[in-house]
């Protein structure tokens, strides 16, 4: 057996202890994996507080970035988080000085990863990040190697377990969006700053990775279109079951023929008959679509420490077995940048809710109007609100453009009947 | 760029004509994620027949040992089949060889796999089995990488798509088992032994491969308790969904804490509750349970030549990037002989059905056993079938011992009101 592999771990927060326990934990059966042994030499911390964890014979460190030029360290496992900062510093110089570095951090990946990913190629480094995208779900490694001999057209996704929670509650207990939001909150659910979860700007750092793995393109966080659940309400969430669907926040990407490349991040209503409508709370799903395997699947919880741990630790235990991937399976160099496609040509089914008021001949109107823009009804029903003297219409339509129902909508806005902007979901079939 | 991946491939059937289609048609992509450039060098197959193949500048050859000793060959890809004979002399004349080895051969592996990695590391060559299990679905990479960092305490799926096909069509169509079975093999899709398929020893095959890179034991067939589905009739599939279930044959390989491992393959009512339940037709799925990622799920086409030329060819790939991961993640050399656990001990609720002379009394009786043997019933149906005189007794049990459900189903056989000896089948969770 070679050298030990000298580990240091920056971030004793969830996911750090959650790592310290794990390599404890499964030490033998790791190193007999790995063909190697493993030992924490080091950790890092705003504090030497108690965290329940056994730590006798590791070295703490107040300055993570003490790690970068630390003659005993060979891995640095950066749980900082935060795209710039202690966290970026601490990745650019542990790979200038040496070091293979394992990272969770979805930010500073989907920010900076082309570039991160070169400084390891260059230094012939590993450089993991399992752990940025979907917890345990080891989605990375399986676009990485095991679909690697598919062109891949298309990568979706749920990939916020804190959304996922708060819609899949709404439905199962009939709550409203307020109340889970809270409900999220007072578990601990959501990040530090919420809008990262409900305004889908966490699933867009996730989708951009994933994008960038699958399409060799650097990811670009800029060109996802991003759109949060916050319009989305308990009668919403109802509705789509009485059709048939559930809304989820799904993150999706696809590249198409002419080389351009769609990102968008939206709920969306997706089909009883689609694999992802099965997928609940804290988990995580991710659909690719290969040009020869078709179609895979995969499931698994995208958060808490013992997934999240369970990827940190698999890339480690590749540094240790000096296996060495491109990590964006092409030399970051090769990257190319995305070019945009316009989602306004993107053809999708949807639905479609808007409140107006409860009068004569107003859905005549907005059907006379969808007609108008070409926009071919599938389904219609009208729910009245009398005490409000309001009602909903609710449609599904028949395939149309993302450009032409966005004008139909903007023209359902304009009547003097409508009380609310209409909501337009895309839906998702199996 | 280093030199070019010289590759020959034996068998020229479904899985060899695309894995030579998408080694071609991928070129480009291929050899930017690997590296390294690849070229097919030779071919093998009975005759020289047009296959719609492209075969400009590749070497026919009549007999595929001549590949283990070719000095033009880096790479031999095994697609010939059957545990012995030609497949197993030119995986281990290739190794002896120092060539690597590429095989979808899961008799092989499933038989003599301990031996066949043995010799790929002792040679330091790469020997890849992806698609020997599940076809295109890359659960071996996901166990022996994405989710090395566990402990598996249980990996279970559905391994074989014609059986799945099958069960689909019964409960889809209403359709008889023999009609079923008429149909799947006009449609191609059964082995020339169809016994391998409807029998469940292909499942078995694949679960002794799983169990064997889950517990880091050597793949053990004989271990396999093995039960196809030729007992499940159009009425059991009809009384299962009635109760909430949808008949699957899953292989279900369990580690228990001292050590013994449970191997076995049957017929079992899946819970729609379930990610299993959904997989239809010829999707494969497999569902791992480890002690810290908990429980992931993956599924897609467990055949077809797209599907399993995909994992053929990210064999390849790894090869071309000179990745040597131990086969079964832990040196062959390591791997442990299987404690088989005694199944009769294992805890389960159960479905179990009889058909019975149409007198009274009949159904206290068989209650009257289930309480002696110490099984609790919790669901009991009776289903007439007057114009025979007979019934159904169908019921749900809770928890018990496989051994105390066997017991009970004995005693109830030996009745003399009894038509038919009782189907016992499993019932699965979420």
């Amino acid at each position: 057996m070679s050298e030990a592999l000298r580990i240091a771990i920056a971030g004793l927060g969830t996911v750090g202890c959650g790592t310290v326990k794990l390599l404890q934990e499964n030490k033998a059966l790791l190193e007999a994996r790995a063909g190697r042994a493993m030992e924490i030499v080091a950790v890092s911390a705003r504090s030497e507080k108690d965290r329940g964890l056994d730590l006798k014979g590791i070295r703490y460190e107040s300055d993570a970035r003490n790690f970068a030029t630390a003659a005993d360290v060979d891995v640095v496992v950066e749980l900082i988080g935060g795209d710039e900062g202690i966290a970026r510093t601490l990745v650019e110089q542990s790979l200038a000085n040496g070091k293979h570095v394992i990272t969770a951090n979805k930010a500073l990946i989907a920010k900076h990863g082309a570039a991160i990913a070169n400084a390891s190629e260059e230094n012939s480094l590993a450089l993991g990040f399992e752990a940025a995208v979907a917890g345990g779900t080891p989605i990375l490694g399986v676009l990485r190697k095991g679909l690697v001999a598919n062109k891949i057209r298309r990568v979706s996704g749920i990939l916020n377990g804190t959304c996922n929670f708060i819609l899949t509650e709404m439905e199962k207990h009939g709550r409203e969006y307020e109340d889970m939001l809270a409900e999220a909150e007072s578990l601990g659910y959501l990040e530090a700053d919420p809008r990262l979860d409900i305004d889908g700007i966490d699933t867009a750092h996730k989708l951009a990775i994933l994008a960038a793995l699958s399409f060799g393109t650097a990811p670009n966080m800029d060109a996802v279109d991003c759109e949060g659940i916050g319009h989305v309400t308990l009668q919403d969430v109802r509705y789509a079951a009485n059709l048939g669907y559930r809304i989820k926040l799904l993150g999706v990407a696809e590249h198409y023929e002419d080389g351009s490349v769609a990102q968008y991040v939206a709920p969306m209503l997706v089909s009883h008959s689609s694999p992802l409508a099965s997928v609940d709370s804290s988990y995580n799903a991710i659909e690719v679509h290969g040009d020869h395997v078709e179609r895979v699947f995969i499931t698994g919880r995208g958060a808490g420490p013992g997934p999240t741990a369970s990827a940190v630790v698999a890339d480690i235990v590749s540094a240790a077995r000096d296996v060495r991937h491109a990590p964006f399976s092409v030399p970051a160099a090769e990257l190319k940048p995305i070019v945009p496609a316009s989602l306004s040509t993107i053809i999708d089914s949807y639905y479609l809710r808007v409140r107006v008021k409860d009068q004569p001949g107003v859905l005549a109107k907005i059907a006379e109007l969808c007609s108008t823009h070409g926009v071919s009804v599938e389904e219609l029903h009208q729910h009245a609100h009398e005490a409000e003297g309001a009602a909903d219409i609710i449609m599904t339509t028949h395939e149309a453009s993302w450009g032409a129902i966005q004008e139909t909508a903007r023209a359902i806005e304009a009547l003097e009947t409508s009380l609310t902007k209409p909501l337009t979901l895309r839906l998702v079939e199996a």
